[in-house]
């Protein structure tokens, strides 16, 4: 098999989901960013910040370096979102998401087929000796999936 | 490379996208499958008939056969959500999910590696030379994205 045909599929998979949800997130004025997806739900600026955020941690959970900004956590992950509290600049957090995931598509890019393998940093050695599947691939997959499920709730949104 | 660790995580994505949509729809009462995502936007019903239409689509797309129930494309697919159209019963809507997605899993279980790579029915042989992208690989991805995207919206509704 062309393993490498393989793992660009992959990634133009990522990349195709990040970029749809730039897209959205570009196409939003900052009002735009403090609607809610539906009354009562998560406001998108909730889903910038959330996102940001995952994205952010998927750089020390695949090995490829420290994240950058952990204080995102407590705002829009461990969380709910909360009207009254104070968000971050929306310009900083717009240019937080691209840049986390300028990053990240540049270090995946730069992955021979086998590191895709290779176990992620939250599973043990014992643990991933027998669960080959934990690895970064996985990461990669679920995390694509976790974009599009929340872009489909952005996509509710009329911008 | 593990080529078959590689495709095996794949597949283990699409079963993990799959079985998360199937464990809503059966927390869904009828009366919930009526309730749309959001005020004027699409009902749960409209979902489920759409998901299992693409789903059904992907048979004929990976040369795995044809496909069973053509007729979901107008009321799912084509045409936008109708609150005045007749629908098909309900049980046998969701049947019918789950009886495709069974099938597929099955049929994507037995592909080696390399035919994962292999061109799928929609794109032209003289095309898929240059566009190597364009393989079953890329459907199996976007099309687990498109059921995260959705479900990302059913999970709004309460039930």
């Amino acid at each position: 098999m062309d393993s490498t045909l393989f793992t660009a599929t992959v990634l133009a998979n990522w990349e195709t989901a990040i970029n749809r949800a730039t897209v959205f997130f570009d196409k939003c004025s900052d009002a735009d960013l403090l609607k809610p997806i539906a009354p009562g739900k998560n406001r998108v600026i909730y889903l910038l910040g959330h996102l940001t955020a995952v994205s952010d941690r998927m750089l020390p959970l695949l090995g490829l370096g420290e994240r950058h900004w952990a204080h995102l956590d407590e705002l829009f992950l461990t969380k709910p979102d909360d009207v009254s509290a104070a968000v971050p600049s929306f310009g900083e957090l717009r240019g937080q998401w691209k840049e986390v995931n300028r990053e990240l598509t540049e270090k995946l890019r730069a992955w021979k087929p086998e590191e895709w393998l290779m176990k992620h940093e939250s599973v043990s050695a014992e643990d991933f000796a027998k669960e080959p599947h934990r690895n970064r691939l996985n990461v990669v997959l679920s995390r694509t999936g976790h974009v599009s499920y929340h872009h489909g709730q952005m996509a509710l949104v009329k911008v």
